[in-house]
């Protein structure tokens, strides 16, 4: 037996059979997108963190009704302005699962276009590109970008091409 | 301004001045223990996600008053009964800071002894030890064992010993 305890817009917090608090959040795509030159696309985004933003790789929810993946190209779309016509779903994990259900679907994306349309800045606040060594050393407040990039550069270094053509 | 809308035993959930649900929650210390052999010490938890239980490398939460390591130091004990005379903090990064506040703290243990002394099963559930890659597989549900798996990998792979005596 479950019991709801608070109802959000987008989250829900349920005591469960054990008494412990758990938060239900819809899933995220969170994007390594690495372009012909080996750089990897990331932004500068308001988080709700005492830093007050974060450098990451492009990452959001997946809407209702969408993939996983369909939400990784609208979000890299987006937020960097970028289509790419290879994408690998590398991963699919939970953040925090001792009190989530929020689950991760890590994408490695490349042979990338910058076709615009990316979305004015607001609550995306910059954007950049960085070597994948650098893109570690900036993005290491957020466990998630971390995780995707160490598993887009074992990927990569692994050799082959990614196997799903876009 | 922001309001607070939940209180719980562990979590509070606050609407900040964007109108975001932002989630309050302790932070928590990650370790990949490593001993002599090359295995990775894991764990399978009980865990209120949809497989019911995760193996994942130990963890807890950093209780009141005491450091990250000292957490780290702890749960490795209580979830393994194993001590380490080597420690290194690998990152401290937000687990999902769209919507929380966690900090995790991932640590490297190295030179281990098995003291006994772990808690009897019941949300650990069992005990395992696997070379890395396996340690990887297992843990592919768990983002942050997966953080934390690879940046242990890197960081043993560059060689050296971690730099803080015990």
């Amino acid at each position: 037996m479950t019991a709801e305890v608070f109802k959000g817009r987008l989250i829900t917090v349920q005591i469960d059979e054990r008494g412990r608090e758990v938060v239900q959040h819809p899933a995220a795509s969170v994007i390594v997108a690495v372009d012909d030159q080996k750089m990897v696309w990331l932004v500068r985004s308001s988080r709700p963190v005492a830093e007050g933003s974060l450098v990451e790789v492009p990452a959001g929810m997946v809407d209702p009704g969408e993939s996983p993946e369909q939400a990784a190209r609208r979000e890299l779309h987006e937020e960097c302005g970028v289509q790419a016509d290879r994408w690998e779903e590398l991963a699919s994990a939970y953040s925090s699962p001792g009190y989530s259900d929020e689950r991760i679907h890590v994408f490695l994306a490349t042979e990338l276009r910058h076709v615009g349309g990316e979305e004015a800045l607001g609550e995306i606040e910059g954007r950049l590109q960085a070597p994948m060594e650098e893109a570690l050393e900036l993005c290491s407040a957020n466990l998630q970008s971390l995780a995707a990039l160490l598993l887009a550069g074992r990927r990569l270094a692994a050799g082959g091409r990614p196997s799903h053509p876009g």
